[in-house]
Parts: C-alpha cells; structure tokens; sequence
C-alpha cells in the first residue's frame, strides 16, 4: 500500500511566503502547493519553481494539506480563517507568520478543535517585499517565535520544530501571544516608528554625504509596506503607544542632560545606557540570548 | 641633491588614528610617524607595523612633519593645538578627524598664518575603538568631510585628496563648519542618541529572542565610548537638542495617530515617510547622494 503524498500548503506567496516555500524544499516527504492571488505573482512562482504546484484557489488545497501556512498580511489571516473553518483537514497543523499574535490567536478560535493553530513569527525581513526578494536562506540564523494554542500537541510542535530546523532557523522560541505582542512592540514595532520619524525630518535629502553606518542602519526600514504596517501598528496600538511613550520620555531625558551642560551627569547616563549595551552583547555572544517567559 | 624625507604625523593611533597609519602606507614618498600616549599602543603599533616609527613625544616631531593628523578625542586635539601652536612646521598641513568641527576650528585658530588647518571627518567608525580594531580598509566608500579654513590652499586641498583617494574614501564633501555641526547631530549623535534610549529600557534584556536585524542595527551604537561621546554631545549641544526635540515632537504624532484608532490618518504617515525614505535610496543609487551648501 502506497502512502498518501503529504503536503504542505502555503497560501500567499510574498516575501516570507515564497521564502518558506524555498526554504521548504526537500522537507521530509512533503510537497509544498502554493496559494496566490495575482498573476504576476503566480507567473513568478512558476518560473522560480517555487512551489510543486501554484493554485489561484488555495481553500480547494484544503482538504489535502496536512500543514498549512497562512502568509497573507494580517487582515487576510484572519479572513481567511473566518471564510474557510470548516474546509480544514482534520488533524492538520495550521500556522501563520504575521507580526502580531493576540488578534491572530484570537480570530484562529473559530477553527474546530480538530485543527491544530499555532502562531508563528519568524524574525526575519527585509526592507522590500514580494516573491522577487523571497530567498530560500532568509530564515538563516534567526528567531522563530511561536505561541502554541491550548491543545497543541507534541507531535505538531516536534514537526514544527523540524521544519524550522530545515529552514536554518536559530532557534524555536515559545511564547505566549500576550507576552509576543508586548517585546514585538518594542524590539521590532518601535525600531520601524523610530526610522518613520527620523526620515520626516527635513533634513533627509539635504543631509546626503553626511550619513554613516548608524543613519544608514537606522533608517533602512523605513522603506516598509504601508498596508502591512498600518495593520500591524493598528492590531497592536496599546503595546506600541506604551513603547513609544517611554522612547520620547527617555530622548528628553538625554534632551535635558544635554541641554544642561552638566557633564558629568550626561556621562553617566551614557556609562549606564553603553554598560548595558555592552553587557547584553556578552550575553549575547555567550548564547545566553533567550530569556523566555512561556 | 637628495630630497628631504617628507612626513605624514599621526598623534593618536586609536580606531580612526591607527586605521589612517595604515592606510596611508604606501602614499606617495611621506614616511608615516605615530604618536601614542600609552606602552600598550605603542606596543601593538611597533608589533602591528602601523607606523614608521612610533614616538610618545609626538610635539618632538612637528618641525619635521609635512602633514600632522590630530586623532585624539576633541578636548585633546584643542589642548595639543594650544599647547604646542608655536612648534608646527611653516607652510605644513594640519589636519583632525574629529566628529564635531565648530569647536575645533575655534580651537585652531591659534595656529600661526603659516600652518593650513583644514578640520576633517571621516564618516567611518565601528561600535568598538582603540588600535586593536583599526584596520587600512576602514574608509572604503565612506564620505570624507572637510572644513577647510579660511586660507586653505589649493595645494594642500589637493594634497588631501590624494590622501582621501589613497585611503579608499568615496568621497571628499567640504562644508563650513556650522553645516558640518547640524547635519551631524542629526545623521550621526541622534542614531547614538536613540540607540541608547532604547537600551535604557526595562526590556532590553527579557527581549531576547524576540529581536531582529532591526534590533540589532539600530542598537549597535550604543556600546559607545563613552568619555568621547560625552565630549562629543556636550560640544555640540544647541544643534544636537534641536534633533531631539524634533524627533520627540515626531514620535508622539506617531503614537497619537496609533491611539487615536483612525487607520487612514495612521496610513497616510507612513505613506509620506516611507515615500521619502524610498525616494531617498533611488537618488543615492542614482549617484546624487552629496548635496553640499559650502
């Protein structure tokens, strides 16, 4: 008797969609089957092989799909749950990667407590998007960040586990939906408002021939994808205003330090702040860099 | 009749010090002399070959230097300035590489009408100093901006470009030192600014695992040095006040228009930033990137 082929479905085909689709090749013995919506990026994906197979109708691949992957922007995450609950394959696992996880969590409830979601977030970019940019070792190296549902079960999480390993992911990093939202807000939400604001200023273009590593590193995503971004910031308001609050609070400390001319009191503000720095870095380069409260 | 050996002094071979000593080997007929404060740089200067010749009495050596390079921290290259003003060779060049140029070019005036001051800033630097981390490729298509003085010759303009071309610089961008001081407070100690208001944060460390590369970049800084960087901030603190002011000003429209709930309002920020940082990477790319009001 012949297995059934295993699949992997992964609908939307962007930047980390058609990554993942790369990255995923030669997973064990599944096929992965790719879910677009546009032409353009359907004609992409079948000229870069990205996937076995390319389908306009990623809710027909269903019911075949052992794991699927929801990789649209956050807003099509959850319509898609909310549109397709029922055409679930019974005993899947279905994950996500969006950038925030308490309104995914929280819209994934609607799916039958035979479906296995879990939330997923791998801490991996790039200041441009689509399948042009997507490449197989975009997850090389980095974090992916993951909040079970209540009744996940260790046979979901030991394949989760192993396809993150194929992907050369660093590490699978647990956590809860609440706890993501809040440290996303500050290590990655706020990074993105601090080079928005840095780039209004007036000073952009006549500033050119001035600019070193630190202005080019800070600004770099500034270049985002403004739909996304919106839905991220809006899905994540009351996080994000607390971080940026304690940013502007913290810059007028600095401010007024500055302004005072009192040196020794700005040099210790700066020994504390670079103290810090250089002591996460040993951690860091230690490996002790996952401090997780799940 | 044999040609006097001309003379290239460099007093201070920390990060920027060291990595000119060795940049500058090879350049035309000048011999390379080092000045250093301490045993441990001298030692790593003579083991390293980063110079010629390495002294600890560098003021001994400017009757005979053609072309002195100030790389000490900002209060040291004023205090040398004063201190040895009567010693420096007639119609020599003297150059510095410090971050700030208003104070500095004050500072020079001392300088007898013989000596051509022309105050220099290598937009180069890593997040960790001293000759240990020196290195010849440092500048390497980064901005080389000068201030010359008010009797600058085109002799010694040239002189200095020759050097800026020898040492890999993409550029040489002259300004006036008041420009140099606005743009820099904005390109440059603002990025240092912020990296290090975000590290003060209760979260830097519980983050771990949650960070990305733009974590990562935009905290790199932080680990500053912070006797320099005290020096730096406080000598440029009325345009430096001003950048973060602006920036607080910026960050709370931001986090108003995420309180606020109104996405379009939220969209139409972020379309206006992000189209600003994109139209910026395509004039760098085109080559426009020095816009200069001298």
């Amino acid at each position: 008797m012949q297995d059934r082929q295993k699949q992997i479905l992964i609908v939307g085909l962007g930047l980390i969609g058609g990554s993942l689709a790369l990255a995923l090749q030669g997973f064990e013995n599944y096929l992965v089957v790719g879910g677009v919506r546009s032409q353009v990026t359907y004609d992409k994906a079948v000229e870069r092989g990205v996937a076995r197979r390319v389908t306009f109708d990623p809710a027909a691949e269903l019911p075949g799909a052992d794991v699927v992957i929801l990789c649209q922007d956050p807003q099509g995450i959850m319509d898609f749950l909310r549109d397709n609950r029922d055409k679930f394959r019974p005993g899947s696992l279905v994950m996500d990667v969006c950038g925030i996880k308490t309104a995914i969590m929280e819209a994934a409830k609607c799916l039958p407590e035979t479906v296995d979601f879990i939330g997923c977030h791998p801490m991996a970019g790039k200041e441009v998007s689509g399948i042009d940019n997507a490449e197989a070792t975009l997850f090389r190296n980095t974090h992916f960040i993951i909040t079970p549902g209540e009744h996940s079960t260790p046979e979901h999480l030991d394949l989760l586990r192993r396809m993150a390993t194929h992907c050369q992911f660093r590490d699978v990093v647990p956590t809860t939906p609440q706890r993501h939202d809040e440290m996303i807000a500050y290590t990655s939400q706020l990074m993105h408002v601090i080079a928005l604001s840095v780039c209004d200023s007036e000073e952009l273009f006549s500033c050119m021939g001035f600019e070193g590593g630190s202005f080019r590193d800070c600004t770099r995503v500034a270049a985002l994808d403004v739909p996304l971004w919106t839905q991220l910031f809006s899905l994540n308001a009351p996080a994000l205003s607390h971080v940026v609050e304690q940013l502007e609070e913290r810059l007028r400390a600095y401010r007024l330090a500055i302004q005072s001319g009192d040196r020794a009191e700005l040099s210790a503000m700066l020994e504390h702040a670079a103290g810090r720095k250089k002591q996460r870095n040993f951690e860091q380069a230690r490996g002790d860099d996952v401090h997780v409260a799940f």
